[in-house]
């Protein structure tokens, strides 16, 4: 049979089992997305559609796949936390980042008209690229979170003034850059203050921490668990202690799939 | 700065980079297809419009990463060749993989209104893994590409002569299955010629070998290389020895980025 | 320069850092020394001399890696712990475990006369192969010298009963196998004691649950670590909690180097 | 039983298998060889009783594995070449770094006295290291050889200088190296001769060019294959070239396993 003759192919294949018992991350970054972003006229410094389309696409990933604990999103990045013990692809590495990935694209793309209406899909296609880091403690993956949310920090304080001096302040993009260049935070916060009228601890959680999905386990009478939206500000220690525990909670209700259903809390993505 | 307090985290990361020199071949397979298909009412034993998009897909794919020389697909898994002195993301697997697999997922949420125009997109998400294999030598890529033809091979035999006998034969699909067990091509064959009148050979091409995009280099007077879809009978030998020696060829016309402007030849894809 | 044109090679080398902050465990068992051990006429099924010199090898591989903190041995296989937090060549594995067994195996082939004082080297060098496992906690670290040692229980039980059965019972090899197939431990214990007046559990603790190298700091006037051979009886409980922790105790005191000064306590390794 | 209880901790270990049909060479290096020499009064700047033990080792790891088909050894390091088609220990990559490296350190410590008759053993036992790296063509083995030959020769010019000043010259080694600093070849070779009348290429080729042992296939009268010791000044091209095709030859004849058959040769390894 010719299928024998040739399967000798397989043989190259080489396992990619991750170590057993320690936290699996997966991290998905827009590729290109300067451009995507411009092209798509999202609002500076921040698109509140796009992050929450990003945050609709995180809500299909964990739907999809149970052993996702905790997801973080900021920008065009989302991070997903697998319980340690899980065995989703015999843990395979190619598989379980491609499916991530590709269920991630998936629904960006097909939940696309639901946050911008305007139009039925993007000008062009969105990619995703994404990868596996292990972890072993709670310590790092609390520390990872925490690195994430700094990260989301510095940008937007970056961002919200970067975008104050050129759109309120006419600045050239070249004259702002120079401007903000070796700022340090508090600078940054007295000029949104004085210059702008912009108190930046007011500005939307969702921009100033990033987004938070927690999966948690929801009372008995109702039948599965629930990924719940949640306050930023908790990141990374108790939340973290919460997604590696996957403790019960008694208070969760909110159904997850449509994006209308988000509360009207400022910092509660949607 | 809180930055390099928690940047510790990155030393987790590591690297995946792939053997040098070696051809890369990065394969992909829908998930959960059986049921994706069902819901949607592809045309057994083949649908060609589904075919159709994933060569569309496949196409996007090969449009943006210059270094996939050679693709080919089958069902709902699509195999992509890449030269063996690519240096895509310093041949970092995760990136190679995640990329290929969000490429093509994207493309064919996006582009499915153009082969489905009943509806502006499926019913839900679709999803598709992947996973890289090294293969050193031109013997191994040959022979790998002619391992896919003869799964493209048997498996479209024994789908024909199944849905024959439960479609035009009336049969139940277990009865199908029953009398199909343990015949051999000859025998489905002229089981399809005398019940059903149909000449397996008279078959598209596409169905029956599978769908082929070869880049080739093209004459200097135009401006990029092409993307040419060809004869799948072609396959393995001198196709495969083409891609890997990646020869300049003096005919290539075709564009390639709009499914209308396909040839009218059965056997060759959208 | 002649160098930089071929270096381009250094290209193909793969770094192969261990995960960081993971137990790592490297076992290394002698090739052959079924052959080895009948060659030189080993005593049966306990040869204490063999025993001791890999117990003195173990000791030279634990004097020069600092970070490893547990020893087990058992026949002609031993297996070494490193601390969660080694940075020993930067986690390099190759490195790691081609020092090891480099170490190992030099010091058995240097030590040799001290243990078999009639030849002032084997008949031939002895080879030993080594591999590293990961394991995230303590509890797996735990498990896996409990495996160890209840290998060494059940391979002595049945080498016991088996030699019995041979030099004092005078039954031919095959025919103390077929007696003892399908018995289980307490068979093989009343064989031996009706039988042969054998008392199992009086059989030298070395040869029934392995030796242990422990690695504890000592007290401040001392200047370094010692290395301290243990009761194999406390395995794998409290040692493995005392061998991750590296607990400071107060009594240490024997020199490790020399073999003579191993103290004459049956179950206490040379 | 005990033994399942535990044989979880087994699922932790990964499987290393390095890719088929690519070349595997495994390169050891002695560790803290400076001192080692030192310590044994090695001659300055070649000893020729190292090389050849060096070289004995070597020969005794091409005569347990039968897949080397090429070794290359200079200084305290050693290069090993399996053929394209090895599956020994199936092609585990931690299996076989570790068996060469135990091989090579078992030998080097058996035979020292053989070449260093004043003394049975070293004064301490000796540690080498070691890896693999895989080349996909002949073209890389080329040149991995041609930069190990191309190191051998760097280092054995400036040693070669280095030495002359200081115990010829009389010179400090700080002095000696401050006059070497910058020099290129040209100026080395001049100032061995006009200042010591060292003729520098009449140096012996194993000192300038290093060690090489070609496995060859012998006349079918003979019952295996040889390890030939051959001219070092023909790798890497044609040397090479025969390792990878390991072609047959006629007239191959020595024993190779005492280092008394060395020929007279200058530039035949012992």
């Amino acid at each position: 049979m010719a299928k024998s003759k040739y399967e000798y192919v397989r043989e190259f294949e080489t396992e990619d089992k991750l170590l057993p018992n320690v936290f699996i991350l997966v991290r998905i970054d827009g590729k290109g997305f300067h451009k995507f972003s411009a092209e798509h006229d999202f609002a500076k410094p921040n698109d509140v559609r796009a992050l929450n389309l990003m945050n609709h696409a995180a809500r299909s990933v964990m739907n999809e796949l149970d052993d996702i604990v905790l997801g973080f999103g900021e920008s065009d990045e989302y991070s997903f936390l697998f319980r340690k013990s899980t065995d989703l692809y015999q843990r395979r590495e190619a598989k379980i980042v491609s499916t991530v990935v590709s269920l991630f694209t998936s629904a960006y793309v097909y939940y696309w008209r639901d946050y911008f209406p305007d139009s039925s899909r993007p000008k062009y296609p969105p990619v995703f690229d994404g990868r596996a880091v292990l972890y072993p403690s709670e310590v790092e993956v609390r520390d990872y979170f925490a690195w994430r949310q700094a990260d989301t920090h510095i940008n937007n304080l970056f961002n919200t003034s970067f975008w104050a001096l050129v759109e309120q302040g006419k600045m050239s993009p070249r004259a702002a850059e120079v401007k903000l260049s070796g700022t340090d935070s508090k600078q940054k916060n007295s000029m949104l203050f004085e210059e702008f009228d912009i108190n930046y601890s007011k500005i939307p959680a969702i921009f100033r921490k990033g987004s938070i999905l927690l999966r948690e386990q929801i009372p008995k009478d109702m039948d599965k668990d629930a990924i719940i939206p949640t306050l930023p500000e908790t990141l990374p220690g108790s939340m973290v202690a919460k997604a590696t525990l996957f403790t019960v909670i008694e208070n969760s209700s909110s159904s997850l799939d449509t994006p209308s259903e988000t509360t009207d809390s400022e910092n509660v993505i949607a």
